[in-house]
């Protein structure tokens, strides 16, 4: 009943570990440039996580960190340079980005065949009409996977995706909705304007909660027998935890998993497939740039 | 109660013939390559009545009309000449073509900022991502002016898309969930996989039918009220009609219409807003490219 993010991520893992030892039979060794502007301590900690899980799985990974004042004229000529590197298959630029750059021009930059992230709108584009040969952006991906490995039917179900952020909303909805294995799914994108919330929620087969609110989904929204991915993570004062918080998801956990068939836990669901369909892109891009 | 789409597609085309005025003021004439392979009936229909419009609205028009056996590499190489030339500021490539070109590939070959068919993948990305300097595709576009301007209130509204294609049903969903004005509207895709659809469909505010299946949307399917919009176009047999058929939309209309609040008619509805939509983005890609 319990969706464990970490056991699928790490399926996904020894996949990509066994596509890595593949390309070292023919002494290719995928590459991924991770780039990150000043110091938020989230973006420490993600950069962080994504190097060490690149190690393990043998991929070639380098940093990059520029210092919180970098121009944006210095950013795009890291990432031209890194564009043309040949030692390097996949860029990601972590996000978010000091004030002085503009975000959308820099995942422009970035070249489609390299965009890991799937945040180039060409990528995006290539998601919504249903092509297969760019890249999907991870959390998204990410929860496909949780859903297919986890035994739950997609094809014919009404998914309702509760937010419609670039990063995870819009291109979960597009991913399920085409006419393709794994999804055709019926998909409604709700959102801080939806009317009545919770009779929407309720109609829902698979729950996908992203809206970036704290236990905003309660048990009242949810049907008996539904799937509930929580793809929320939210930081709430605790007092009796030694950093006086704790993470909790966009889901009210004790009370919804009464009513859910499965659920996704937070920490431990969602998140840790996002590295996994990282490096999975990464592997993907190496095999497409060195196709012989 | 009915929308009339040839009076709002006229009230667009007199807006972009006073925006056509502006830059003929600067000695600027946008331009429209329309290009054609073959000779599908349809299609010599919608070249013809393209070019008639832009005439009609003081746009300079050319018609590039290839054999049926036209191979892919001089459509591309007419492509390329096209994106170079600074006397067609939007190209338009007529829809089907032969069976040994790749559309995919054609429509990925156009520029970008010429592509006033919103076809192109980094074009199709911007509009999921609601990014505001790409060009939509002309259908999409073209139902969220009528509702629009014939006074429908979109904004937390619930829309019901029937079909996913990636001329109308994908792309009209993604205008239309956006934080944006004239948007904001929680949406549901259906298609040949939806289970119970006249279920869906009875909770719409704004139905869109746009699945190519002759009166496939019936009265019960419709809660009293809706806003229908019809983009089908289906030739049905009818021994009456001198050509031995007649055109019918999506919607079992002389049923539906007694049940919806606003409802657009087949033809004279979504059909001329597809022209008015391409000229005001040529328009719009005239400006962007002698933009001073």
């Amino acid at each position: 009943m319990l969706i464990d993010g970490k056991a699928i991520a790490e399926q996904i893992h020894a996949e990509t570990k066994a596509e890595v030892g593949k390309l070292a039979a023919r002494k290719v060794q995928p590459g991924l440039a991770l780039v990150r502007v000043g110091e938020d301590p989230a973006s420490v900690v993600y950069v962080g996580a994504k190097g060490k899980a690149c190690e393990r799985l043998g991929i070639h990974s380098q940093n990059f960190i520029l210092p919180e004042a970098t121009s944006q004229p210095e950013l795009l000529a890291l990432i031209d340079t890194l564009n043309k590197s040949p030692r390097f298959h996949g860029i990601l630029v972590q996000s978010p980005l000091p004030k002085q750059i503009n975000e959308e021009l820099i995942f422009q930059t970035v070249s489609p065949a390299k965009d890991v992230d799937g945040f180039h709108p060409i990528n995006v584009g290539k998601l919504l009409m249903g092509e297969t040969d760019g890249f999907w952006p991870c959390t998204p991906a990410g929860i496909q996977q949780l859903l297919i490995r986890s035994g739950v039917q997609i094809e014919g179900s009404h998914v309702v995706v509760v937010g419609r952020s670039n990063i995870v909303g819009k291109p979960v909805a597009a991913i399920l909705m085409q006419k393709a294995k794994h999804a055709d799914a019926t998909v409604t994108v709700c959102h801080s304007r939806t009317r009545n919330l919770p009779e929407v929620t309720r109609t829902a087969d698979i729950l996908v909660a992203a809206m970036g609110r704290p236990k905003a989904i309660t048990a009242d929204m949810v049907r008996d027998g539904a799937v509930v991915i929580d793809v929320g993570v939210n930081r709430i004062p605790d007092a009796s935890r030694p950093k006086g918080e704790r993470l909790v998801g966009d889901v009210d956990f004790d009370a919804v998993k009464e009513k859910a068939a499965k659920i996704t836990p937070v920490p431990g669901g969602v998140g840790p497939m996002t590295i996994a369909m990282l490096l999975h892109n990464t592997v993907q891009a190496c095999r497409q740039q060195t196709a012989r």
